[in-house]
């Protein structure tokens, strides 16, 4: 996995993340105001918003906004990224301001969601840097850093970041989102073909704490 | 937990599920086709649809068929209901027919996706019983079972299908999909305050197991 | 036709009808506010959403929310149920607070629309009551009861409440609304077959009369 | 009332019904096919659509386009003079063909759903002769003929097609269609403010009857 | 091209444009306010809708409204007749108020984008006289005036304004917005089929500025 | 201006524009059939869809998935792209397949459209290589060249292709689409202050003249 930071010229923070063949696009956008239902709290909101260019797969797909709605796959990893990149920010040291974190894929091969997250996070810490430059923010609204794996069973091989052909053949895909400090901010695991076991469970969140931290440090490359 | 079934004349299944507050109910409906994605396989199809009354809830929220446009979260639990029916069913064996799962909450307290879940195997082992008699399916579709529980920790203490007021204020919030034999389907943890260790994340798995295993037990009784 | 009240806990009024076949929840929601048009008259507000269940039917048919748009029929009878309730309030008595009652069809069998009226105003009464009891209201909103009756022709026989099966083969169809001292709200006849004469349109309008004098018994008892 | 035949030059039937400050532009177009679910059956279709200019009223309104959704009140009209144009046709000789009613109100000034109507049938009549004159149709489908008026209470006295003023102003709206031969199609009968009696709703259908009259004697008229 | 004024009672400003076969009714309304983004400026705004009724063409084409879009065509010829008559107007002589021009085009057999703009001129300088009258202005908004043309070439010909039997044959398609003062506003010319050299294009332009200046008298003497 | 080929790995031709601080991505995706209405002719069909990313702006803007509607300027820039292509390409050599073409603007800053017709040429051109290494066409559907450039009058200099800041302060702006042999294919020149004479229309012209011959040059050298 490859970080360029500051891709664009006019986001606040701003990465493309490559990964096999995998590109997404991250761009963090601060807001001096909050959602309505937030005003008047003290307290800042982080969203984020997933989408793939036509073009990014194999076969081109329509886009949502000829179709006019949003599919179900689209809405489901949006929330996916917008939860897991809350879990990493204070709040109340961020004051009644907004960031939300586009994340485009101009290639999939697999992994698009993680790579979104991990990307996401280096972009968000950049836009939270150039806030408090300015002053923004009543303290540092940034209380840790969040990583994401995808692992699967292939056969009966639990493997790291399966790339678009393992994942079609995968039995059983799991995303996992971790701490820098390696805790869980998410687990979703879903059994494609057979159900598995709590054995099975366990060697995959091995794995996924293996590649989680690999990607942590990373990052950490990346934003000095 | 009850499971009242037939509550519906028309459908081929039906089911209302009442847990505390909550009451969903659930409609299974037989079509002898596939969509057009799947026609010419020889493979059957199970989907899902998931919604809230607008006053279901304490306060009344809009309906989506108003505001023209599905929310997220709607997106997220349907696409969840339909992963985890597909769980226990035998495509081959279903021929080229579809079953459609309605869950619709009539009375929302917490627990509203997992009930559905819950409910909806009942109703589409009932479909599927109504198919066979007609002797539309070439095998017996059904390979097994499927329920599913939420469970949370308030304050510290992991505890088994929260209310909706344990549901606000827990700090982590995980929905389990097993199969009656005990395996996973389905695992979405996610921390919404402090992220989780893999210790916590052991005991709700063990709280979930047992949820799960007594709802298998319920769905075995109101099917005999 | 069995009215029961209090269905639902949260909202302020709620009725369960069931006639015939026909299962209809109808939730009466106050909310403090008036829709902008209205800000600053002094004056309430009455609006009604009506909508079936997708397998309320005998064929399953496609939610409106994934639609994306709401048909004809469903507007139309919303508009009526609006119409018909608005007709037993004083708005100036309600002072600028709103009701919103929301019928929803859960099972079909002919006579929805009428359900709902009849239903509806004692949800209506039940939120009214509520609102009196927390002195919302400068006055007694409520000014009269309205209830409702399909009358039809089939062969040549003029029928009261046809159900699902005869209100296919009716002629001709019309839905009254009486308030409870028997004076027309509404009155919509239509002509499905033959057009109907002068002599005709006395004897269902006779028919009508009577069946919306016992459903207003019905209500007055259930509200006892 | 005016009516001015062949408006426009490509439809197969059209016409500019004038009356009062109202202007709706109708026209009939012939489609030699009908809606999927209605084929194969022999049979023909009949359907209206109903839409106002945005500056066809003494306020602006926005576009139905624009704003993406159609509102009520274009439904439950367009709707109307379907099912009142469709009393007038025999669908068997028909054939399988379609004739669409687009009814476009240019200026509104009270009575445009009744003028639709009146106006509509002329540019059926014309259309469907259009498709005699080339041997389209089996048999002719032209059974009636059609004509509608609006009746109303100022005050306390009936009163015949109120223009805008007076419609604002009335107790009761009344909507009636009636055949060329005296015989209802449609009763639509709305208490706007106080209910109305038996005794009242005799005379506003009297005073129907003679107007609807006096339009079919215009119609034929025209058409002769 | 005739120019009828005042054929709306209600609107300020109001034209019916006839052209060969084509029909456009033209309405201009007075708002007193502006859009959120003008509001403060002190400047006013104008802007433009263009629609086609669904049975002005030879085919019937399915409204806009029901399909629930605007197509890509009518964006475009909207933004056009906007583009064009903001030309001819002072914002700050307008103070913060806005007209909306809108163009409905009852019957098309070629042109109706330019007799669109050129109508709508003549409905803009009377909404704007109607305005002064009332003293809405701190000036005189109006500066110019603007007349479009259509020209293309057929086989080698080049043409003004062409019917829709000729557009459809045309290799080239030109429309030409220019000033009553002779200076272009708008030019937008296409190679439907072969592309055009400098020569064939001063050639049109020649055409264009001839037709331009007759519609301009037409115009002055529709409004003297 | 930059060109860069194949930057995506799965269409079938893909450029990278860079143009300024201006990035586009450019991607023809090949279909082996043809729209409804175009079937059975035997032509091919090529149709292209421009976008924005969110943070290509130096403000954030909505994404029109979410907003449910494609905005004016999108559609009017999508046709104009759509339009120019189909100037270099033989429909029949083409055979019945469609391509199309998705210009996704990565980061604004001035020209977007131009740019955008200029790359979309190139991957283009690649796409029909593609086709005819798999002898998909029946003769070689490539006619021509065709490239794009902007040209303005920023105070009384007519400059050509002016980045955003420029762009914001011209008074005129134009857009010329021309072949690779010095023909033109589309001239869209639009007075945004002052209308313009023909000596300036001339003189613009000249400098788009100049600057195409340039961007051809740049076209030939990237896919040699």
């Amino acid at each position: 996995m490859t970080i360029t930071r500051n891709w664009l010229a006019h986001a606040e923070g701003s990465v493309l993340v490559e990964f096999g063949g995998t590109k997404v696009l991250c761009a963090a956008s601060v807001q001096d105001s909050v959602p309505r239902w937030r005003k008047g709290s003290g307290l800042g909101w982080i969203t984020a918003e997933y989408s793939m260019l036509p073009r990014s797969t194999n076969t081109r797909s329509d886009r949502e906004s000829i179709k006019g709605k949003i599919g179900g796959r689209t809405h489901e990893i949006s929330r996916l990224i917008g939860r897991s990149l809350r879990a990493c920010v204070n709040y109340k040291a961020m004051g009644e301001n907004s960031i939300i974190l586009d994340c485009d894929v101009l290639q999939a091969d697999g992994g698009t969601r993680t790579a979104s997250i991990t990307g996401a996070y280096v972009a968000l810490a950049d836009a939270i840097a150039w806030m408090r430059k300015r002053r923004m923010c009543p303290g540092d609204p940034l209380v840790g850093s969040v990583a994401a794996v995808s692992v699967g069973v292939v056969g009966t091989t639990p493997m790291l970041d399966l790339c678009y052909t393992e994942d079609v053949a995968a039995e059983t895909d799991m995303n996992v989102v971790m701490t820098g400090g390696g805790e869980f901010v998410e687990v979703q695991g879903t059994a494609e073909g057979a159900p598995f076991d709590r054995e099975l469970l366990g060697r995959l969140l091995d794995l996924a704490t293996e590649g989680c931290a690999q990607l942590t440090e990373l990052q950490r490359k990346a934003l000095a």
